[in-house]
């Protein structure tokens, strides 16, 4: 397996899109995407567990009943949730593309994303969307940044990997980078692979992998309407359909998992308003529920990430967070160390304080990615969670959102 | 019932002083408070229920498994909490002021908030004892200044009620305003009464009361190792003891809740870099579970906070922190609105948005205090949940508070 270019026109037979179509003010901000598959593709979703549901979480439900997709729609700027005519909206956005694409628009995965609670109006979208379909190519960008609402980078990544002989390719965007707390679901991420996989496979290994990607990340503990992650599998690699667990299924979860992995971090690390990426690591925990609900509190913790955003090796908040997670730990043999490309601190053992140097604490927390690694020394489980700093600047972005 | 001045020196027979010792480097703050009853008074605890527990809260436990205390001392400037000798030091706390006093150290109720992991010196304690005492006056305010960290405010109040024709007096101190998300338990609350009461009932009362009080409050998401809630009540009112259910005890709890409730709006308000206290009033829930899941999830949710920073009616996130908060609600029956000393403004009806004037909306949230009202429509059950908005301010205290 190796990272290559092309994010999702990686895969054979992908292509995608992104234009400005009005939804947003700001000309210079694309604000519909689009994915298309030149073969109908198995596709697998996994939703947000949020009771509040966007309106295109919905219609995608009913779409991809059958177990099939050939395209992904896109807006930002507005989530389409909360209003009174969003089915409505979000099934014509469906019909109108497929009209143009020439395929039924119930093989069309619908999404939005934005300010909750504004009707959405349909004329902008079915103004850009024959420019939309024309300019469709095989290049990621303009649909990696027609999602972003307040991210600052487009998140793209792409993975290679053999099946049976054959080369196969997976590729994904994402949009962060607020209300980022996914529960059995996520953010908004788009996959595309030529990978021959049937749907039952496809999503039995997209809902074990959002279990240690996607779920294990927060930017500030607020679980999104309209989180979706989808994957959409063509086949058009050739190799033999995977059907059953094995090899080849155990292969392919590993590339699956490499693209969720690369774009969770970037989740993370474009979180609103942050300077820093957190990565928490647990080991020696007695059960991997323990591992993934200390390494969550703490990534949580607002004091935790204010502490990050200032460089302050500030451990208390960490063995307080571990404290007050929920989870059955014994705190007296409990090591905490901060580590980054500067060096690694060890600042608290057996549940106390250590002496250290607060110089190179400040060396150490003063990168731009920081581990905070917590050993629970109470057995073999261990978990990674991905969050980032509490900054100003998220208060600024997050004060004025609408305006 | 009435609200009278004097604080925790409102009932008969205590006293209170604080002192600057030298546990904080700054000699203009005061770091040891010392509350103290002439007679041996009942005690009633609530503590936190974070894993990761300060010394003083193990020691404090012991001390009033009798139902006994008659004076509590408090640092501010460290919390006593994961370091190796804190139970030592925390004894040593007790038994130093306890000699002080002429009484046993085991009646003593300690306490300690500030840094985590930090040895806790206790040389500047033991230096400062005699001058604690010495200062002992019917005077609450030195007492409630030692005790503050970040606070800005001192927080105090107090209540006269009458029992059996007697007139019986009730009040309490509290430190805020980080680490605030009590589970069963709170931030540093210390109430004083002269009313007569079983220890029992005391502890019922208490109990009871921290549910929909200081269990209802939250600044930051963060379950403090160090919260604690005491009540001593001396009987030197004169009433005849309440040692059962009835009037009598009803009268009490009445009198113990406007205290604390009093209490959390302070420790709300004052909130780590707060401008605002938000009240959330849920009505219309299913059950009382319900209703008290709604508006924590609201309080807690840091989009909601910041918006509300930005005077900004983004509903939405209302909405979206019901959907995620686990509660089992109808979202299409949900009404939201938005009300303060400048008037009301409904901005959602049956879980949609509904026209309302964005001019109106601003006034409504600048002011100080804003209520958000959510109807569930669908039962009689309610609560009310306190917080505060998320501002620069908070991540600049959080981001050096060691510092």
């Amino acid at each position: 397996m190796k990272q290559i270019s092309g994010g999702i026109c990686a895969a054979k037979g992908f292509t995608a899109s992104g234009v400005h179509c009005g939804i947003r003010k700001n000309k210079t901000k694309k604000d519909l995407a689009l994915i298309f598959s030149e073969k109908k593709a198995t596709a697998a979703c996994v939703y947000t567990t949020n009771l509040v549901k966007g309106a295109p979480i919905t219609v995608t439900k009913n779409n991809v009943a059958d177990g099939y997709a050939q395209a992904v729609i896109c807006n930002s700027g507005n989530a389409n949730t909360c209003n009174a005519n969003g089915i409505e909206i979000a099934e014509e956005m469906c019909s109108l593309i497929a009209k143009e694409l020439g395929i039924s628009a119930t093989d069309i995965i619908v999404a939005s994303t934005g300010v909750i609670g504004q009707t959405l109006d349909i004329a902008p979208i079915a103004e850009g969307i024959p420019a939309l379909v024309k300019e469709l190519k095989a290049d990621s960008d303009d649909a990696a940044a027609a999602i972003m609402t307040t991210d600052t980078v487009e998140k793209c990544v792409s993975y290679s990997f053999e099946i049976g002989g054959k080369e196969c390719k997976i590729g994904g965007i994402a949009k962060g980078s607020g209300m980022i707390h996914p529960n059995m679901a996520t953010m908004l991420v788009f996959v595309t692979t030529d990978c021959a996989i049937s749907q039952q496979m496809l999503q039995k290994a997209l809902s074990e992998d959002v279990k240690s990607s996607f779920n294990m990340v927060s930017v500030d503990g607020d679980t999104s309407t309209n989180d979706m992650v989808s994957v959409m599998a063509n086949g058009l690699a050739g190799n033999e359909e995977i059907v059953a667990e094995g090899a080849d299924f155990d292969e392919f979860c590993k590339a699956l998992n490499a693209v969720t992995t690369h774009l969770c971090r970037m989740i993370a690390g474009d979180g609103e308003g942050a300077t820093k990426l957190l990565e928490c690591i647990v080991d020696g925990a007695d059960s991997k529920e323990t591992a993934v609900t200390v390494s969550k509190s703490v990534i949580c913790s607002s004091l935790f990430k204010a502490a990050m955003f200032g460089a302050d090796a500030n451990w208390g908040r960490v063995l307080c967070a571990i404290g007050y997670s929920g989870a059955d730990v014994d705190v007296n043999k409990i090591d905490v160390s901060f580590k980054s490309a500067a060096g690694q601190i060890d600042v608290c053992k057996n549940g106390a304080g250590i002496d250290f140097s607060e110089e190179i604490a400040k060396e150490v927390l003063t990168e731009k990615e920081i581990q905070v690694l917590i050993s629970l020394n109470s057995g073999d489980f261990g978990a990674t969670a991905w969050g980032c700093d509490l900054t100003y600047d998220y208060v600024k972005i997050n004060g004025d959102y609408r305006t």
